[in-house]
């Protein structure tokens, strides 16, 4: 039995190979079985339970999020964890940090989103909330489109300045915007990351063909496309329908008076995908993934 | 964070001290959570993920069951795991194997259950079934009732000898028996522990006055009690209702034409129990009862 740290996780999974990994577990998807999550609600803050089968691995995620009394979430340190199993031989394989783990298949995930929608021409990037897995955001995004300038935006512009100042040496030019507006009006692709109540992603703010990845909406409650959004594009894909009608930007579907087709990542990545001129791509984040990007580590050591 | 084999845990925990841990679970049981356990079905077995809150401890069992190529249970070999965090701080506290400290916990829950429903002068205790876990389930009895005879009974005579062998030493006097009858016939409380899938007990082996502790049964289509004993007894409780509804003894009800009062182990601790000739407690094993081990476990250190 294997036990791996964030920084070991860091060491041996990039963004880049995580791509093909979480590609391939939409791809095969008849070979998963991922139960829905399970919350365990606490006075501030949650756990919760992913469980996942991918093919020969059996393995589940345990994290959540708390937070202090200030009312900052917590960052995580040590908190969440996945464990895998071996299916054919029952064997416990590894306990991984599952920080990284989970910022790395997240940002993977939106590669294969970006991949198979956005305009093919892609060349402007722009990248909301500047938070801890925005780096590895940008670099799914330029992993699978020749993008010339990437965008990026933060209401805080502390956390803006530091993104930065981190991805100075970065091979694409990153420019920090002084407003949203700024920031998306020339994108071809938009990738939303914040931890937002409230749609502030207008239709209007969009030029004609673009794409969005809305990762930021993981739970209820959580939003960042203003309805029109969801009302007006063609096509809206999502990682898992009940997770998504749940937890994700679709759980508000109900306010728009028409939508855009909605498709699985599965069926999209299966071929099942005509362009139109916008599409939205919404991610919750499935233990599917993490059992396949932990099993992939395990079987590089 | 800490990380326990289950020789820490062995050496850490005694039946008789987990015996109060669980009985304070179930008589604060408003303090707990716990979600349905979550199966994942593979080809040669299961995995359960297990989550629960108990007071200001979260936590979650990652467990299951794999049959190897000879149809065999595979041997529990650092498969199990448990981890707990801290709900105040959000901390991971621990991760240990769980089987050392399943088989403690659930032979604690067995004393618990005998402590309050088995008859106050029971002299002789029966044990069918000699697996892993047997000898832990008679010292749980032992702890909570002043056994002067212990009798012992498995189909497969060589590990009842392993267990007599196992136990030479032992307080009271344990006595192999040459068939089921003999071992129950006179026992004040019968504790069943075997993976049958079909009664085997029937009421009329049992003496007048009997408290019986179906351990054994905790999944669909395992059955240790022929229908007339849950027909019969007065009083049947059990660890939780819609766990043992499925996987308990008590998933065969609606086969009985009449039964006793249904309680909960939680009503019981609080006091909520009088005494009848014949009881049965149906056991199949909780998630929360997990957690607080493992927390009392870690507070030790």
């Amino acid at each position: 039995m294997r036990l791996l740290t964030n920084d070991d996780v860091s060491n041996l999974l990039t963004v880049e190979e995580c791509i093909p990994v979480v590609e391939r577990v939409f791809k095969e998807i008849e070979n998963t079985q991922m139960p829905p999550k399970i919350y365990l609600d606490i006075p501030n803050g949650d756990f919760r339970a992913m469980p996942a089968v991918v093919s020969n691995t059996a393995g589940i995620k345990w994290c959540g999020f708390h937070l202090d009394e200030t009312g900052t979430k917590r960052k995580g340190n040590a908190f969440s964890k996945v464990i895998i199993n071996d299916v054919d031989s029952g064997d416990l394989l590894a306990i991984m940090d599952a920080e990284v783990l989970t910022a790395t298949r997240t940002a993977a995930v939106t590669g294969v989103a970006t991949r198979y929608m956005s305009p093919e021409n892609a060349r402007v990037a722009a990248f909301i909330g500047c938070g801890l897995q925005t780096s590895k955001q940008i670099q799914a995004v330029c992993a699978v489109r020749d993008i010339k300038r990437v965008n990026i935006f933060d209401l805080d512009r502390e956390r803006m300045v530091e993104l930065y100042n981190q991805m100075e040496d970065y091979k694409t030019e990153i420019h920090p915007c002084i407003s949203l507006e700024e920031c998306v009006v020339n994108a071809d692709i938009v990738t939303t990351l914040t931890p937002s109540r409230q749609g502030y992603l207008d239709y209007h703010m969009l030029q004609n063909v673009c794409h969005i990845n809305a990762v930021g909406a993981d739970a209820k409650g959580k939003r960042e496309l203003n309805a029109n959004v969801l009302d007006k594009v063609g096509i809206i894909a999502y990682d898992e329908w009940e997770q998504c009608s749940h937890s994700g930007e679709i759980q508000y579907l109900e306010e728009s008076t028409q939508c855009g087709v909605l498709l699985s990542l599965a069926h999209i990545v299966s071929g099942g995908f005509c362009r139109t001129d916008k599409t939205v791509f919404d991610a919750t984040g499935l233990a599917i993934e993490d059992v396949a990007a932990a099993r992939y580590i395990y079987d590089k050591l």
